[in-house]
């Protein structure tokens, strides 16, 4: 388990990675409700500027938020987010990863504090598909 | 359908409701992959701080994201985030809707213009659960 | 396997049940994209005449077709419904099975026949959720 | 919000479309129990007439449901069907959207009327993939 | 309804098929919380001994388990298994199949007996992809 | 990353829990096609010895295998079980973890080798649900 105290700033980690599958647009198209369809009508995504289907940008901060080591972080509650921008477009058999840094922490006492990580979500191009400014509360080491 | 030139700053909206149930939980954490056990584990849940599981901060964003009236809005990309906060917590049973408003309109030319919106996801309980400034590139009227 | 001369007009079969419950509803919900609120908002329903959340039609119908003994049956293909009714709504935890009658039977020549079933879903009360005239073309025995 | 007074006999929509998968098809055949071989069998299909998996019927039925302006109709009650035939198969890629029209409208008083839909599920090469004559009460415009 | 009577050492049976598809990968990844890179990474699985991604062999017995016909036996509770191996990989496309055999019934008295089955599942190239030996409780045929 | 080398016979390990909901059963009857009324059929399960529903034998391996530390085993390949017994009901809202403890461990060379686990399902009830002796090939410490 890593505590708060166990962070650097500057620190950065590489997650395991996921294909974004077409099941996965379509399981999430449901999920969301959000059947525009860029993400789920062939023909219409044959004609937009990206010629084929792409994931929602919702699906690709869903599905790669589960890549990271939550398991191992004493993780207290999600702040949020003050950043998110999505660069690339994600289309289907695309691999992400995200490639975390500790951009900043914020003691806030017996509770824990606040890390901000950057998180940027890489395909298996190199190419940044989205980035955001994530905020987490992190728990302190017990003491014994 | 509602173009750039139709939105204006101040504009209000309330979009439908859903309730977030248990086997939305589940499904959630199917698709991301993050099982912590604050969301899937009873036990684990008893002993924290809300007293019970707890949704996912992404499924709030998810499952509302379909709520809006996205075949209406003659989207053009979906530019991100400007911050997002999660005020309240979204527990089994609370049913979420967004009270939407134009915070800001910037005309991009031809392709359209790029609206902000602030998204109050509130509950039944009339409680913010979460508040996000969002980004749209939205299309103008085509010319006839 | 069950060919188009095993039947009998007035035959009758009762198949297996299925509860219908909180995830069903949520899933086909997703599945359709039929999020309306009479299905998945709480707060909604409890202001409608039924007073909680009801299974969609099409829900009904789809949770119970795969309660027929269809691999036992030697199906060509699935004609169509000439009837399709609702009567009574399914809530969460009701339980369905379908009782089934051969209404009638048209022999088609060599590729079989088509079979029309009088389908009642009934649920644990004795009631009847819906009913359809269902038709299915069957083949007939193979020639050894 | 369209009302049963808003609707005329001969109106005509056309909903937007949504792509048919392989993924649809699993799942389904994993909601509704259905796992006839011609439609998750890929061997037995292709010694099939088709030659390849088809969706079922019942999926044709589902998914399209959700793809009608629902949150702008105000749904009363979804009556039933008084015809459904499946006339082309719907395949893997398929992309299907509704042509509705409105066939015949009874006045029931207060509490609204029904409206009778004829739905053409066609699919991108312009075939009809089912017919189905629908009857919805729809409510009638509140008086302020 | 077969029961325990009706089993003979020896017998053998094989059930109908079912392909594996990537839909089904994801949904057991997404089930199980088994998302190692084997299963749902491309790029990693470019460059495994299998050089594609492979189903879980949890997804093997899972998705086969439905196969057996469940509804026609008399089943009183599933024991366990002395054994399972899984011999072949299972790919994207494959098309499973269980070839059982009675290997061993033991009496219990009334409560019925267990019989011992060994169940081969195959692929369509006629591979065993894994072997099970399954134990289950068959009821005894009730007396009139 | 943990390799052949770094286990020790006699070693144990407690898994994070997840609760087992109705969500997860019907999921996994959709999923594994195994619709037997004692998981999905209300009425019938409480006429049954366990007085309500119980989770699929096959549903408590797969919810319970993606609780393992996967990603940090270097895994080369899934063996097989040479044990499966199902010892108590997992009934719906039943939070279940494993206790494994490393049994044996096969040296097989340059490729890494087999460890045995046996693994113990418990309910939060403390009770064994399900016990498993189960054989993974782990691969050696790479040399720099």
């Amino acid at each position: 388990m890593k505590y708060f105290e166990d962070y650097r700033i500057g620190e950065r980690f590489v997650t395991r990675g996921r294909t974004i599958t077409e099941a996965d647009i379509v399981m999430f198209a449901a999920f969301s409700g959000d059947w525009y369809p860029l993400h789920v009508d062939v023909e219409y995504a044959k004609n937009s500027p990206f010629g084929e289907r792409i994931a929602h940008g919702m699906l690709v901060l869903s599905a790669t938020s589960g890549l990271m080591p939550l398991y191992d972080m004493a993780i207290v509650a999600f702040y949020g987010m003050d950043k998110v921008r999505f660069m690339a477009p994600t289309k289907i058999g695309d691999t992400l990863r995200i490639e975390m840094e500790v951009l900043e922490m914020r003691d806030k006492g017996e509770i824990g504090g606040v890390v901000t990580f950057e998180n940027r979500i890489k395909n298996q191009r190199g190419e940044d598909a989205a980035l955001t400014i994530t905020k987490v509360m992190i728990g302190k080491r017990p003491v014994e």
